[in-house]
């Protein structure tokens, strides 16, 4: 063995989960929230930020995955002692926004967030350790019509975004109902409750019979892990699947069976819905109940349902693209007195990757600024000046600031996607004058058979001009290639 | 003493040091954000995001607060064991990205980052433990005139964002200078020449006896802290501050007597700002060194000039709202490699909070929603249906969706400075009319003495049209009052 004696240099890598973005993908998403944030809007949610920490114990523990380190939730101690923990979502935080600034809110209080969360989850594919949320919440409104408008307002943001109507589905269901199923079969013990819960969220991914597994005894994953499950008796079982595979043309009728206040609230949003002329897109499904611990009420996601593939024509299982719930007790925690809310939350890393699987919000190489060449070292000062004559016109410009000589300048004013280069040698300073060379067309000229052709577009592709013409020459190369 | 049996519920608060952000401030910080961007990438800087979590080796140790937990910084360990820690800047992400994707980036390299950063500092008036940052920098670029560049940058920034020329200063030094002092006074230990560092940057804030305290024996606080000092010899501090009082009207021709490689890239700035016509607001200042380990040789930070007062009309210090400098040492602690680099970073919460206490960028509440009232619950479809068909024609819409009355519900409307409120009850219903109430118009009814007059504009303020006329009313309202 070695003995190490110099201190190691720290490897340049991420930890895993956690991704870079790039500037295409940066401009793309920033387009897709753009419109997001319009829609919201338009449906009189206001925007909120709160910090990316807070109090372990004002988040509470509601996450699916209490098999991990403090339950999903990254965390770590204050000077104090008292424990700190990133967001694992924007609802738990809103629950301590309402709570704390109560008297002064209008109620309803309605707002829009949208910001990176972060879970300590077993990173995979598909499965991030940070991802942005956009969320809009209704709080202080106990009528299912602020549910139903929620569902409304994901469909009218998925259209938005360019997914046509019949390309999405929000399905809907009621938390009550399954607590009803599993009140009648008898199942009492909260820990039971949860796993059946997780369980059967899961039904998209396992399917019927790993959903079995998982009410009883467990079922071990394609990578190996064990997954303990709720250990229900046979006919707990049996009455918990007859719920999920109830005759799909009238699901609504076929929970009528499960009756109660849940049953109640379905058929309530539908007659909204129908009313308002959603009731093609907005439907009840139900095996929708939705991981997260906190939800008491009506819960809904999106998917879309146009089949997307990954690069090599597979199909990719994108799951749900936005998803909420009604959660009355989340503020109550804190004060003791009830405040219904009611909410989604779009994953926007996640709708972002599909929509561009399907074609739309492509990353694109944005056009790239104007390149002034470095030709002669000591007159740095003066290919400065350039620059900034060409950005006081309003026109994108940078000066090369490597060490190159031309032919790489000219590689990277490529590489940047400059739709001119501005060069000035001895000869040109000698005569006053810059060359401009026009990037776009040059890029063209190889392909040009005809001899006169050529000569005449080299000629346009690139020019000289006394150095006072410098703006009007670019801007001439500019108005060339406007789109 | 009570016995405690019951769960205690948490508390409602954020941990010292974090705020949320409201409505207002966000807006404001968006419009700003945009001019910015708009800035930075007309000087071809491209956006690149890295996540807020990285190891905590990739990060390095290199801020003033060494006297903090973890230094500082947030940490957490993984569940491999390895440490991790929350980006305390965007300089030492972006040392990571560079190394870890070297062979495919452009060089140079040159990128803008905005996002939140977290310090684990003591929190206090102005210190917060997340704030946000906006960054340039360039990579690959070992040239003066990159420094030159970024500090042109920061210049059009602030104007862009409206602090006209004469009301900012970006000022400029250089490490190297107070290097070559350092070693001329024999100060070797590399935690002396640390603590030197971190003491001449507080010069603004603690004043030159403050400093020379601290490069003595040391130095206790208002609040009764005290902090170690360098322990350095009487003569190695006279050395010291005589740098920071040279002759203020010819600042670099007083550093010119530390000479050596600093002065020599002092003076080439200078010739650069002053041939591209900057030299009036980017000046030379020997007192300049930046708190920051990482720096290696130019320095700068931008300040506003013009006296900022808090609400009582007492001065603030704001400090500097833009700070930066190279940094060709910190892609190289991954790669053994030399990749010059260098940078500029905006302080967005500080410098928001400046202009806004010049009066620039205040918060304002966005004009609201229309507000749908809801007269009848059993109609509730009915007035989600006004609410879309409003939506449908490109106007935000809102249906009331708490428990309260008709006085309580125009209460909400004027608190979400909605324009108009539409109203339908009973006998509205019966008429199949609806009743629109312009809430602008009708709070200057009160101030209108003559009875025509008033009976006019409440004639104006409130009246009925039928139903499908709904949005072509709302539209006449809301024309009333574009500005």
């Amino acid at each position: 063995m070695s003995k190490k004696t110099a201190p190691s240099s720290p490897e340049a890598r991420l930890p895993k989960g956690l991704f870079d973005i790039s500037a295409g993908e940066i401009r793309a998403s920033e387009q897709m929230l753009a419109t997001i944030r319009r829609v919201f809007e338009s449906y009189g949610f206001e925007p909120l930020d709160t910090p990316a920490i807070e109090y372990t114990d004002a988040l509470g523990k509601f996450l699916p995955d209490q098999d991990r380190p403090n339950e999903g939730v990254f965390s770590f101690k204050d000077d104090d002692e008292q424990w700190l923990s990133l967001r694992y979502d924007l609802t738990a935080p809103l629950a301590r926004y309402v709570a704390e600034n109560y008297q002064s809110l209008p109620k309803p209080f309605r707002r829009y967030q949208s910001g990176p969360v972060w879970r300590n989850e077993k990173p995979g594919p598909g499965r991030f350790r940070q991802f942005t949320q956009f969320d809009a919440d209704t709080v202080g409104a106990s009528s299912v019509a602020a549910d139903a408008e929620l569902c409304m307002l994901a469909a009218d943001t998925l259209e938005a975004l360019g997914v046509p109507r019949g390309q999405y589905v929000i399905k809907v269901n009621n938390r009550k109902i399954l607590d009803g199923v599993l009140d009648r079969a008898g199942v009492k013990s909260q820990a039971q409750r949860l796993a059946v819960l997780r369980a059967i969220d899961k039904l998209d991914r396992l399917g019927i019979e790993g959903v079995r597994a998982l009410l009883g005894k467990g079922r071990k994953d394609e990578s190996g892990d064990y997954t303990k499950g709720a250990e229900l008796k046979d006919d707990q079982i049996a009455s918990i699947l007859k719920m999920l595979e109830p005759d799909q043309s009238e699901p609504a009728a076929a929970l009528a069976q499960f009756g109660g206040d849940g049953f109640k609230e379905v058929t309530e949003i539908e007659a909204l819905v129908a009313r308002a002329g959603y009731d093609d897109r907005i439907k009840t499904d139900p095996s929708v109940v939705r991981g997260l611990e906190y939800y008491t009420g009506p819960v809904f996601e999106a998917e879309l349902t146009a089949p997307i593939k990954d690069d090599k024509g597979q199909p990719i299982r994108l799951g749900s693209v936005v998803s909420g719930g009604r959660y009355d007790g989340l503020v109550e925690r804190f004060t003791g007195e009830k405040v219904p809310a009611t909410g989604i939350s779009i994953g926007v890393s996640r709708l972002l990757f599909g929509l561009q699987r399907l074609g739309k919000y492509k990353d694109s190489a944005a056009q790239g600024p104007v390149v002034v060449v470095v030709l002669d070292r000591d007159r740095i000062a003066d290919y400065q000046k350039m620059a900034q004559e060409l950005r006081a016109a309003g026109i994108p410009a940078e000066l090369y600031l490597g060490e190159s000589g031309m032919k790489a300048q000219m590689k990277y004013a490529d590489r940047r996607v400059a739709p001119c280069a501005v060069i000035q040698g001895g000869d040109e300073k000698a005569k006053n004058e810059v060359q401009i060379k026009d990037l776009i067309l040059g890029a063209t000229l190889t392909s040009i058979e005809d001899r006169e052709e050529y000569l005449k577009k080299q000629a346009e592709a690139q020019f000289a001009v006394p150095e006072a013409e410098l703006v009007g020459a670019v801007r001439k190369v500019l108005s060339r290639h406007k789109s």
